[in-house]
């Protein structure tokens, strides 16, 4: 299986690449370095030391006898995209490569309309090529749980059927989103819909949950391999957020009354679901959404399992509620389907089980920087305007 | 009442803001002619004699004694709709100034970039303007019935309240739209609504049906008022390019079996339902949707509604049936609610009386160019790869 990841260079697109590698398929993969640039501009960086792309390719050959194919680019130019294609011919393309960030997406007008746009424009540019270049390529596509928002009813896997008015129905889902980063995933969702409908695309769409985790077995077999860990209130999502803070002593910070219910998956889970999307794709002009997490908590619940995986390891923690700086339900009903990928064959990790390894990976880079607790702290608020400078 | 009009020289924008001007609106608006130029581009012109908006906007002073304010920008450009709003402190805004042809969005890659990208950051420059400039302000956003595409159940006025597994809630509606363009208004959907919900913008999103017409009362009394009108496949729609080639003795062209069923609304009512929606405007935070059609029908019944209608002025017109050049679905169910705008007071013209007054004024301008019929015949299709010029 010739397999395409569009944003290789990331926290979930790198650990995927060496994976697949591994596991037989001819990889390739496009980056230009964006996610470490936007880490950078919001003053923060990876927990982990990671290596240029160069020196990650070459470690990865020499350990494991593996080369993967690497394309410097912007998804926003269509020759690139059309480039890659026509040089990889792949038969599988995930497309990872986009701008993930809620809180980067609500800094101000600027970032909103980069990381609309931005995200847009990738996808349409792939969907375009794949039409031309590749017509029977697989299209894998990152999307999140946070599409859905969080309805009063369960949560369907993409469809559902309705009897509305004595008539009946197989309707998307509807997707009430919190963020401007959460809408652009929408809008890739009904864009990919559409190329699947008019052009017979081939697509699985995924719902992700939050993911966190430190490693996958090629990270453990040489440190050249770790994946980028981020930890700061605009990139590090929840849980290896709380795992960072536990080990530098801060507050774990629960924002609002912590009720906020969401899916999670496991690092190692998220690159196994691609695999099986991509072991077991779609008919031609299907498009199929799976919702992939495999646990749901409130945060609450996540900083009490972080409290407790770090004091069984001798690590004490607080927990401090604080102000809401997003816009959304504290308290809210949360049930979301997860067959579809189980059904193909997903075997769960926990997150109970993963926390103590994390807390201890993370302690051995405790020291690596000064002043995490700095970025630590939320700083975008969803509802309060932003200084305008005038030019 | 002060409101602005983006998009104040198209088809609507033009007629509305001399409806609402005469009605005692303070009336500004901002335009750039893009619409002149795609159109030109696709090789086509206005059926009627527009003038520049110089002359445009003299000739409305002239003849009624009222002046509008125009601003000459690119509402992509952040800066330009900022000093919009802060110069003229609207308490309406209509937005009209989008790309809003379907085949135009399907021609290749560039168009469908173009058009999406265009229309989601005008949007997005005014959410975030209104917001910082004057967040009182009503925002009334024109989308498109075509966001719902054709669902086997009724379509409501945006939201449903569905039993789904034993839980109640109520939804937006499912969107399934049949082109870019249709996406890009569901895009400009999803975005506004999360402007409401996060910062209390309060707006009205109007799922217009096809329009068609001639004229408004403004229009009638000086040529130099009169607005554009399309005929050609691409930005012509359905009854307007019907009329022009029943004139021409061009047969009717419809695309397909014909039973594609849609809602349409005449000029004049699409310009009193903007009206109505200004002067009733929702709450602080509300997101509203209104279907604003009129009646429905097939593009077949429409067809006959033009023979039918040109035979009694003692033109002859054949209907002809050509190959579908989008996908979509040609029979099917269709029903969709259109009360709201009733409710406030819209009083609806009937598409059969109107269509014999549009043919005999278009019948004036029968022979102000030539060629009509080289831009009637449909060239852009939905599947068919466009080809690609390599640089």
């Amino acid at each position: 299986m010739r397999t395409f990841i569009a944003g290789i260079d990331g926290y979930i697109g790198w650990v995927l690449a060496m994976h697949l590698a591994n596991e037989g398929h001819e990889v390739g993969g496009a980056d230009m370095y964006l996610r470490r640039e936007w880490v950078k501009e919001v003053g923060s960086w990876s927990a982990t030391p990671i290596r240029p792309m160069e020196e990650r390719l070459g470690a990865f050959e020499e350990v494991f006898g593996q080369k993967i194919d690497f394309y410097e680019g912007d998804l926003r130019d269509p020759d690139f995209v059309y480039k890659c294609l026509e040089d990889f011919q792949p038969e599988a393309i995930v497309h990872l490569g986009e701008q993930p960030s809620a809180p980067y997406s609500m800094i101000d007008l600027e970032h909103t309309t980069f990381t609309q746009l931005n995200n847009l424009q990738g996808t349409m540019n792939i969907l375009h090529a794949i039409r031309e270049v590749c017509p029977d390529a697989h299209l894998v596509k990152l999307g999140t749980m946070g599409e859905y928002g969080t309805p009063n009813v369960p949560i369907p896997e993409g469809f559902f059927e309705v009897e509305y008015r004595g008539r009946k129905d197989t309707l998307p889902f509807p997707r009430q989103p919190g963020s401007w980063y959460h809408l652009s995933k929408v809008h890739d969702s009904h864009n990919i819909a559409l190329a699947c409908k008019i052009w017979g695309i081939r697509s699985t769409d995924l719902m992700q949950g939050v993911v966190y985790g430190t490693w996958t077995n090629e990270t453990q077999a040489d440190e050249r391999l770790v994946t980028r860990f981020d930890f700061d209130a605009v990139f590090g999502t929840v849980v290896n957020r709380f795992c960072v803070q536990a080990d530098i002593g801060y507050p774990l910070t629960v924002y609002g009354k912590g009720g906020q219910t969401r899916g999670y998956i496991n690092l190692r889970d998220s690159v196994r679901c691609m695999e099986l999307a991509i072991e077991n794709p779609p008919k031609r002009g299907e498009y199929r959404v799976f919702n992939q997490f495999t646990e749901t908590f409130s945060v609450r619940e996540v900083a009490e399992n972080v409290k407790e995986a770090a004091e069984r390891i001798g690590v004490e923690v607080h927990i401090e509620h604080l102000d809401n700086p997003r816009v959304e339900l504290e308290e809210h009903f949360y049930e979301a389907d997860h067959r579809r990928l189980l059904d193909l064959g997903l075997e769960p990790h926990s997150m109970v089980d993963a926390l103590e390894g994390m807390l201890k990976d993370l302690m051995a880079y405790k020291d690596r920087e000064e002043a995490k607790e700095d970025v630590i702290e939320p700083k975008v608020r969803w509802n309060e305007a932003p200084e305008r400078v005038s030019d």
